[in-house]
């Protein structure tokens, strides 16, 4: 299928480029008909800004609306670049007011004040408004077009209200509110076609399940999405006013968005935009960081070597133990953290459970670092033909897991504490202080035998 | 908020301990009642298998079924397993038929079988039908309950249609099918409320956006869902032919789940139910086989630092050098590594971009391993007073790193072409792999950089 997919996508763009010579206007507007904008915005990567901006201009603006929703922000401000507001505001205004605001967010300041200007007086206000949110909570991924009626009303006032905005609003369900605004729940619109229209909405209605706040960030709103298997949620202010609405899609955005920055993150990779940017100077500039931090724990680490190798004196067979120990602790610390880190994002571990946890993730790297110290403690020995040097190594590696162990499951919840991202705590950084800790305590350990052979 | 929420979830466990004692059943009713079945399930997460079972036998069929759907089916196996065959099927078959098939896939052969036939005829063909699909294909995730309605028919007939479901289906929209059955598109409900009665359903309707097959691979849905902005598809067999319907809701819980088994693949923890399961041994077990792979490969990078010190003689301080080697080698190699990883599972990188992509990654590798190459140069150069220690440590480090940025890139690619989860190239197994490539790497130079001095 997936196969077909691709070589459909490559026919596309091609007949694409074919119709994009002079004289075939009439064919390349029927042809952009016939896509859906997200495949026209997979066919405008492919092209420059200049024949991207003719093919948004042979669509008509509610179609590009759609399409400037699909591309990324920054692609679509690259594109726009080259229009005048007011012609971006007839696409604008055809677009959800939270894809709207996202993309004036990437514009210059003045063209974003510009297009803002050019806008019908009340979507202009709900934008305004959207773009006083965090990006990240939930304030800033809803969008204000709904369809709500006040508690009291009837069916057929409900009916009236949905047909009112049928065209401009995607209906998933009806809010209901009480007199001051406040969210009270919703009727399904399955439910409002069959009910009798004399009916009241609240006898109908289904009472809110959560209470999603403007300020709430948006993992936490997508963990609700998840355990509650909801479609759509009504937004709140602090005192309880319908906002907006965020619906199943806007959260699939954020768990894709986050699961990409965390595993970023984790690889100490850069942010995700800068890395799938293109710009070669731009990437190694982004990477570059991360591999410095790593440098200088593994610095730091060849320092105490360097001062532990006087002490190891001719038993430098040591030194040729140290990837063991590196590679072992680091992967017994990110196995912990990660699982530390997962489990708090997606609630397998619960806040008031974290102390039970590290209990137990400390017994599991306990029976791990026994037994990978007894396993290297009989392999050394009889590879070097003495026990001393087994026991050594073994220990020195069982001590050093055990506490690379309890750091990884201990750090994300401190970096989590301090409103730092946990997932760093399974990165680069982390790593090479673990990496820093591995090797002192190896070096410890091995000073210490040393000390009792003389 | 979250705060808040934490403490209500305390509130609640204690109040339900409270109503668990003898007497109190018509209130224990009440509670339960109040609380939304993901709640439930919180709460059944702290009490044992009996009194699970019998906060269970106190919910109504329905609101149990939605209580098993929320539980993980592992958890909820343990619960059934003190239940008899006919009880269950009757909580069962007010689940979703996709629920169910998680489900029975969790329960013993013989129960499940026992179940199944204890349902009606219809959703036992369903969920029998469900059964055989591959659990993280479209097949595996899609529910069969829907409505639809041939092509020709009627607003009128659409209407009657989903009021005989409404009932038991959350309408979204409505599936329209040609004569054969074959999937042709959708009428979204608000616009089967205000159409004309007397409307043929083709010509409200809109086009299906994409096909998706019943052996359509999970992660490529969630692709599509993301892609097309969906809260709904029809999934169609190999004939085209209507068999189910995936939801947004379906697709959260793929994101969720690939995200969780990408994140504990790199960090070499195993599973994610086994690794949240509680059992510590069971933990130590999945984890421990990832350390023994990670402790050959040190074994072998050791076992090379060993041939090689016979080789370096006295410069010993070489070797103390190894933690800088791997740690920046092993860093540069997971940064290439995820960003393809990533980029191959959220489309930034197109299946016929990759070349282009690997070629990309190396010019910036290039970069990358020339600057760390001349500032560990100059570092270890000045640290030890001498141009040739810092030259071959440079050297052998610039080397070892752009090898590393190469397999970086290429492995998960390679992986992928060899049906594999790509995630694994940034786990532990390739790691400690690149591991001894770059230890290798680094013996060489070295030993090439004094066979010069002598």
């Amino acid at each position: 299928v997936s196969a077909a997919q691709e070589h459909r996508a490559e026919e596309e763009a091609d007949e694409l480029k074919a119709l994009l010579g002079p004289g075939r206007e009439e064919e390349l507007k029927t042809f952009l008909q016939l896509l859906h904008p997200a495949d026209v915005a997979d066919l405008i990567r492919e092209v420059d800004e200049h024949t991207s901006l003719a093919i948004l201009r042979h669509l008509n603006p509610a179609r590009a609306g759609v399409l400037l929703s699909e591309l990324e922000p920054a692609e679509a401000e690259q594109i726009l670049s080259l229009t005048r507001p007011h012609e971006i505001a007839s696409i604008v205004s055809e677009m959800e007011s939270d894809d709207v605001a996202d993309l004036l967010q990437e514009l210059p300041e003045q063209v974003a004040q510009d297009v803002l200007q050019q806008l019908p007086k009340e979507e202009r206000e709900d934008v305004t408004e959207l773009l006083q949110y965090d990006p990240e909570t939930a304030g800033g991924i809803m969008q204000t077009e709904l369809v709500s009626v006040a508690e009291g009303s009837t069916m057929q006032q409900a009916l009236d209200a949905v047909r009112a905005k049928a065209d401009d609003v995607d209906v998933l369900s009806l809010f209901v509110v009480d007199d001051k605004g406040r969210y009270l729940g919703n009727v399904a619109l399955q439910d409002l076609v069959f009910a009798k229209p004399q009916k009241k909405v609240e006898e109908v209605m289904k009472p809110k399940i959560v209470d999603v706040r403007t300020d709430m960030d948006q993992e936490e709103v997508a963990r609700l999405f998840d355990k509650y298997s909801l479609v759509e949620a009504g937004v709140v202010d602090r005192v309880g006013r319908l906002r907006g609405r965020i619906t199943a899609d806007d959260v699939h955005e954020v768990l894709v968005e986050e699961a990409d920055e965390d595993m970023m993150a984790i690889a100490g990779a850069g942010a995700p935009e800068d890395v799938y940017s293109g710009r070669v100077w731009k990437i190694a500039q982004v990477r570059l960081p991360w591999l410095f931090a790593t440098f200088l724990g593994g610095l730091v680490a060849t320092w105490i070597l360097n001062a532990a190798a006087v002490v190891f004196g001719t038993l430098v067979v040591l030194l040729t133990f140290v990837p063991v120990i590196t590679g072992m602790s680091g992967n017994v610390g990110s196995q912990s953290a990660m699982i530390m880190i997962r489990g708090l994002a997606g609630g397998q571990i619960q806040e008031d459970d974290v102390r039970k946890n590290i209990g137990r993730d400390f017994l599991v790297g306990l029976i791990i670092a026994l037994t990978c110290a007894i396993l290297v403690t009989a392999i050394v020995s009889l590879w070097h033909g003495g026990l001393f040097l087994g026991l050594c190594v073994g220990t020195a590696l069982g001590l050093s897991m055990l506490i690379a162990n309890i750091l990884g499951s201990v750090q994300p919840v401190v970096l989590r504490r301090l409103g730092v991202d946990p997932a760093i705590a399974a990165g680069p950084l982390i790593t090479s202080l673990n990496d820093i800790t591995g090797v002192a305590i190896y070096a410890a350990v091995a000073g210490m035998f040393l000390s009792y052979l003389r």
